[in-house]
């Protein structure tokens, strides 16, 4: 399913599924020879065409590669192949106590992830891919294999030499195919609650998200979704929740510290107007509303069949999503959208707006492509970035300037220029 | 006062003392239309030889740029030039109730720390600089100045293009000089308790840390020192501790999480036949105890006068933190090392071998150096780095190549020479 209706869809010419990373490099080196575009692909599930085949060449499909080659309980990390999706790890280590948080709404392979610098609803607690990555293996352009850290190497950290991983973690593919990741895990907490709360107005429901993290209240999970994005799941999901602004939160810990986090949160949301709080303590309850909040982008299109979504990712410091949350919402309505769904990781400054659209009708594609536009200048407005976890694919090339400015973008290309010099990796991502 | 013992001093031709970005980019350009090395100076108190002007050329030095130029309380962030101290900014912070927790031992700059991508006791908590740095200006050897994120941005997250910011942290002053960071705060906890426990040996010690990470217990801090460091710290601090291999200890959180953990972590010290286990609730006595800590280098070398100390830094995963304590303990012995100080950041599997020797004596030096590069190989066998904070600089280049391979190594030599190709940034650091 192609969920990029800005894009058109660009297959490539040749799809490769090499089984190994001898077998990349081969195919790289094949490419570079003859100036040939290679294109990553890891699940598919990017939202920015970053796997579309915008110059043609050889689509190099990293699903075959998929064996989790290390799992070391007592140091917290393991080491994944590229095809690795988040799900397929985290039903590996059931029984191992420990998991990996990050979560994007699909099951998208961990490599795709250090790819776009992923992250999703506990990145509030656990930061995204750019702090969870302890080592890559990466295929460069010329087909040379490098490992960023050094081969084998699983420190909690280091400061020996350049930090090569967090160049490749978020670079899109245009530098090099990841192979390999060594990547932290976590321990399961102890104890765990989720809670939902409705407000009266976003107002309090990000108010709420503001003093939460102004309180240090190490708080697991903070989203907001309002209420049209509330009814899609309600009816998606088959819940039955009040439909108005909320938040979904969750608390980990020990159940003691659990239950004054819980407290206190609670006494926030009631301040701010909150009602209806109502605790998923039981796993089976918490499981549900969790896959409720990241099936949402297939509930709200179950609402318009036909449509196709498309979804902002801006992020400002928190202080500022009370004022980008309703100066967006002014937009949208001027603009005269009809569909949109505002949800997100609000913990973290990052919120999303969802537009259905019909792709064949290229009026309400270019609303929705100038509202999108409007909100990410008023997140560069406000010290905010147009992507927190999505990437800048084709979509945001344009802001990406804006955002960086000219000679930052000039030391990104000589970077890009160094190591790809014949411009064959993932061509027109990222840059122009 | 020089630190390095292992590094004659180059003193630079010139010293520069820049009031403002553009003076440092005005020194750049001439500087690199003369093809003239340059070498930031922040606070000097970098222990791998980073400010030495090994070919002559122009110091820059940054401490007359030293202004705190905003602190953003309500999105936790703050922005500092490039000569403001991590104590000066917790003092100028006391009474926003934030804090900037990295803490390396001495009073460094914080661009100086975001150069060799620094830590301290506090970082199995908060990370390390890679965590938190949200944007950087850097002045590049040309002149050009950027902004890593983008002018103004500070954002908790972002995927927008490469990661520059983490690119020039850790990049010791080879790529460009930092003129001004934007750093990530966080609360001062609501309550904090520290506590000593003393051990048989080395393994009791080493084994409760490794325990303690396992259990998934939130610990602020847990720090080692072996006996003869205890030994210092007591004569130097006018302190009364057993003289045996210690924990140091630091909880913090709600009163009652707080008491949680102490209560598990005190039990897995008797576990461990940790014994003496004594708590420092009063703020005053904490200080005093961590301050001992930090005194630790001037603590040791007062034991012998006129000596010059040098410390490894090596990083393994923790779960080879027994084995590699013990075998180092042992080659230090072989050796014949007379005054030699074990201790660290057990927590992140990071620890310190401290040498005092007398510089003037050459078969002394030579010991060490052979016994600090035996401790980093046997790191690098175990899956570890051989620097986990302080950095490359001259004394581990050799040390870098076995660690990364040669051809990650000519990918950081690509990035150096794409963005200083007439190799004027801190020339002789990092590589050869």
């Amino acid at each position: 399913m192609s969920l990029l209706f800005l894009f058109s869809c660009c297959p490539p010419e040749v799809v490769t599924f090499p089984q190994n990373v001898e077998q990349v490099s081969e195919i790289a080196i094949l490419c570079n020879d003859n100036e040939i575009p290679l294109i990553p692909f890891g699940s598919g599930t990017g939202l920015e065409g970053g796997i579309n085949a915008v110059k043609g060449g050889v689509c190099v499909d990293l699903t075959h590669m998929n064996e989790i080659l290390s799992v070391n309980p007592e140091d917290f990390d393991c080491t994944v192949q590229s095809g690795v999706t988040r799900m397929q790890l985290n039903n590996y280590l059931r029984d191992t106590g420990l998991w990996f948080p990050i979560d994007p709404g699909a099951d998208a392979s961990l490599c795709g992830m250090c790819s776009t610098s992923a992250s999703g609803t506990n990145a509030v607690r656990y930061g995204t891919m750019r702090e969870n990555v302890l080592n890559l293996e990466v295929v460069l352009a010329d087909g040379r294999v490098i490992n960023t850290a050094g081969k084998g190497r699983r420190t909690k950290k280091t400061s020996a030499g350049y930090n090569l991983t967090n160049l490749f973690v978020g670079s899109e593919g245009t530098l090099g195919i990841i192979t390999k990741a060594s990547l932290k895990l976590f321990g399961i907490p102890e104890a765990t609650v989720s809670a939902v709360c409705h407000f009266p107005d976003v107002q309090g429901a990000v108010d709420t998200t503001v003093q939460v993290l102004q309180c240090g209240i190490p708080i697991a999970r903070i989203e907001f979704l309002d209420e049209v994005s509330i009814d899609a799941v309600n009816k998606y999901s088959k819940m039955d929740m009040k439909v108005a602004p909320s938040l979904f939160l969750e608390f980990t810990g020990t159940p003691s510290s659990l239950d004054e986090q819980a407290a206190l949160v609670a006494d926030l949301c009631s301040m701010n107007n909150g009602s209806d709080f109502k605790w998923a303590k039981d796993p089976e309850e918490r499981s549900h509303l969790w896959k409720a909040r990241h099936d949402i982008l297939y509930a709200c299109m179950a609402l318009k069949p036909g449509s196709k979504p498309y979804s902002t990712d801006v992020c400002v410091p928190v202080s500022k999503l009370p004022e980008i949350i309703k100066r967006s919402k002014e937009e949208i309505t001027k603009a005269g959208v009809c569909d949109s769904f505002m949800l997100g990781h609000v913990g973290d400054g990052n919120f999303h707006t969802l537009f259905l659209a019909d792709p064949n009708n290229p009026e309400e594609v270019q609303i929705v492509k100038d509202v999108s536009n409007k909100i990410a200048e008023m997140s560069l407005e406000m010290n905010g970035t147009c992507t927190g976890e999505h990437g800048i694919g084709q979509g945001k090339r344009e802001l990406l300037v804006q955002e960086i400015g000219e000679t930052g973008i000039q030391v990104m290309k000589q970077i890009k220029q160094t190591l790809d010099p014949k411009g064959i990796m993932n061509p027109a991502k990222v840059f122009y």
